[in-house]
């Protein structure tokens, strides 16, 4: 059985999907949103914005996933607590040979800017086939734009310098992988994974560990002898860790000395890497020590429990101490690398993005009937029914809300909008004419009838998409902590809707 | 080319390797010393131990990984930044078919207690490919370690009443198979991954959602229909969700509805599950309730967010609140169930496991020469040399400390010991004769010449393990807060080799 096939699953997406069967409503049409509810809260600071991220892998997924006969095997084995089989015969009848082809998906490519409470993936399918793609939809999704939402708040901390991906040892076991993918998508520049780096085409990128050093110092030998071997080998890549003896005294010096027989021999080193220590203070010590040797352009890559946070402390610290060394900040700061691991790779903080997977519509009699679930929270009821969301810039070309309308409205720049709160009636706003430069349809169509419709894979587009997202948000929004809240709202019709629909189940 | 193949692994151990193989070290025999350096510290609360897991599918990696030709092909492309290949032709020569044949693995066993700086792995082997191990064995252990202490304390708060793992759709894409099993290992009953419970045989579980209900009022009919419906379709696994509409008013009574009808036609309802609200308050007037109606037994399935903490919590309130409605507060405890999702299989407030890899001696002119690396923090000083790892039991048969040793050394019940704090010279005690009822060896050898030792694929032998190792840990050490640390010690011997090897370095 193909482990991450159809029954990397939860169980009561199959139990569930028997029920739909045996009541005959497993073919009736149903409308699943998927959305999250709020952006990463890190505990000391907030996410004000995510970036999409697991789409196309989704995509693939559901390409390659059918019911095949071992899985129904499998489940001819399982049985209930009164030791009879859980599945009937008919139903796994039914099952073997499912797929996905009768899913028809719009959603938010990979790579974008995205808020909470917008739908980010919107299914279409047969009931039971359109449950089951939850848990997948839900697993591959959640993850990935978490990670892709953290690489992005550490690339603006470090200010645009690369970021290299390096969290693999202390990584979720084989979920690492997607989660480096994910990296590299929001924010990372490379990672130091081999096997997906061969797989999304990017060199894969990594220095040496303490041990080199340790083994000539074991072997006789001294630091400099262990730099002189890997500069030997590597004479256009030496990039050394300096800090396995001490950094400024022992380190940087013996760097220095290979650097300097490398130039000799016509060779260009690459940098040094600080893995320890006070990395702010460290960085403007060996930036003076190359600078004084002549290596004004080698790199300085920092590495140890980095971060957002972690990072623009290191970059306000070298602004603020540098200058008293008669080191330039800002040159100091444009020739960093942050090698960033365990807190990318895991989302330290803030462990799972609270995404949700929504019945809100099914079809009767020919046309789509809005569901709503009233559970106790005005902010947990979902928007009914079938939506396009759009997002709306303002004159400055910035976006200044996404919209959620009923799927046939239209909303046009020019044009004046009211924009109601998801959820408190005494909020809304009504923007005048004029006030919207453009308007863009957040969703597109990426399935419909067992065809992929998008090419999820190549980063580059995955990337100047974000970077065109991040451009066109408001600086506000983007702050590390404590940032704006962006605006998320309804159209008046979609307001009314819900409103109507609320009203007539508290009145049943 | 296999991604989780050995180029599932950080780009520097392959270019390390390159350096030794060009020095001719590759093959000279290394030890490394895998251990964690602090519990998991989750913020408003701190684990007194860990269980370990993972190390069994490590094997497995290791046995069915060898460098593979389409490896080599992919290697041979990637350049460095002078644009000429990173890897010579020599090296790849010799690296196609290697393999982790040569490596001997000594290990404590999945499943059991463990404490920070005690060596839980110590890998021999050529230098070049122990280290390369380095990657994968964090990844498969870190992880999984992290997942199955989590999943200990989960049960502990929960006084071993049934655990289910629910936390698929969150967790981390893929990685969440492996995080579950960790779970099924430190203290999980079951999972509802179908695919993960095929493979280690047990009973994947699961109740409905939401969206079942919403389906059947969608088609025009109530919370009992749906109920109903599910409890024709399953008689005899009745487990009903009863929040969609109100929990009180309409979920409790229809579910006794629902489990009359079944027991009239000769079925036993399971429960009900409760997945929203003060899980307390409703717990108890949920049981109030079934017990009114005679359904004393059926279970009562708690889901929401929960972790050790909030389960503690809700049994704490059952015990202050249930006597004044008339319930028995113990009997109600054990009725309960927990369903734990997301902070389960992310570890929520402890992202990752702080474990290492670090190299301790290398074997010239045979014998073992014990390695050290001085970094600024004495608490990061790893303990040099080969090793031995004992338990000792006290008195009252209960774990006292374990100690790290020179290999060789003997400990004996009954005899003195002088145990030292592995970084304070101040502090050490002296064991008494007689203080020692039990000295118990912790490494065992799992590997040698290409074959694994132990066969750790049986959940029954690991969970007695397990059982086993938490019934003789003092209670002070399982306290969800603020646990009492456990003594992890040198001996005389080993201490003193530290001392030496420290003055020697400092020296040159």
């Amino acid at each position: 059985m193909n482990r991450s096939g159809i029954l990397f699953t939860d169980l009561y997406q199959l139990t569930m999907a028997q029920v739909y069967f045996k009541m005959g409503i497993h073919e009736t049409p149903a409308q699943f949103d998927h959305f999250y509810r709020s952006n990463p809260d890190y505990g000391k600071h907030q996410a004000g914005y995510t970036i999409t991220a697991g789409l196309s892998w989704l995509l693939d997924w559901m390409d390659r996933t059918r019911v095949e006969p071992d899985d129904i095997d499998y489940l001819r084995t399982v049985d209930g607590g009164s030791g009879r089989p859980l599945f009937d015969a008919d139903f796994l009848d039914w099952f073997v040979g499912q797929s996905f082809d009768g899913i028809t998906m719009e959603a938010i490519p990979e790579g974008r800017v995205t808020h909470p409470n917008v739908p980010l993936t919107v299914v279409r399918g047969p009931l039971a086939m359109a449950q089951i793609l939850e848990t997948s939809l839900l697993n591959h999704l959640n993850y990935q734009t978490l990670i892709a939402t953290k690489a992005s708040r550490v690339r603006l901390a470090g200010r645009g310098r690369p970021v290299l991906e390096f969290g693999l040892r202390r990584g979720p076991d084989i979920g690492a992988y997607p989660g480096a993918r994910a990296a590299l998508i929001g924010g990372a520049d490379f990672t130091s994974i081999v096997s997906l780096s061969a797989q999304v085409g990017l060199p894969p990128k990594g220095t040496h560990a303490h041990s080199l050093v340790q083994v000539f110092l074991a072997e006789g030998g001294t630091e400099l002898d262990a730099f002189r071997a890997y500069a030997q080998v590597y004479p256009d890549d030496c990039l050394l860790l300096v800090d396995t003896i001490d950094t400024l005294d022992s380190g940087v010096p013996n760097a220095i000395t290979v650097f300097e027989e490398l130039r000799a021999a016509g060779h260009q080193p690459v940098g040094i890497r600080l893995d320890s220590g006070d990395l702010a203070y460290l960085a403007i010590q060996a930036a003076k020590q190359l600078d004084e040797a002549g290596f004004g352009d080698v790199l300085i890559v920092l590495s140890s429990n980095l971060d957002e946070l972690a990072i623009w402390q290191i970059v306000s610290q070298i602004e603020d101490e540098a200058p008293s060394y008669g080191v330039d900040p800002q040159r100091l700061i444009g020739r960093l690398v942050y090698g960033v691991g365990t807190r990318l790779i895991t989302s330290r903080g803030y462990s799972a993005l609270d995404g949700v997977y929504k019945l809100v519509a099914l079809r009767r009699d020919g046309r789509w009937e809005p569901i709503l679930k009233l559970s106790e929270s005005a902010a947990k009821v979902p928007n009914p029914g079938s939506k396009q969301v759009w997002r709306l810039y303002d004159r400055r070309g910035t976006a200044t809300a996404d919209v959620l309308g009923v799927a046939g409205e239209v909303i046009e720049p020019g044009q004046t909008v009211t924009l109601h709160h998801p959820v408190d009636p005494t909020q809304f706003r009504t923007l005048p004419e004029g006030a919207i430069s453009e308007v863009e349809k957040l969703l597109v169509p990426v399935r419909r009838e067992g065809t992929n419709l998008i090419d999820g894979g190549d980063l580059e587009t995955l990337r100047a998409r974000r970077d065109g997202d991040l451009a066109r948000l408001d600086p506000g929004v983007k702050r590390l902590i404590n940032p704006h809240v962006y605006h998320v709202s309804l159209t008046d019709r979609l307001w009314q809707m819900k409103v109507d629909l609320v009203e007539r189940l508290m009145g049943e």
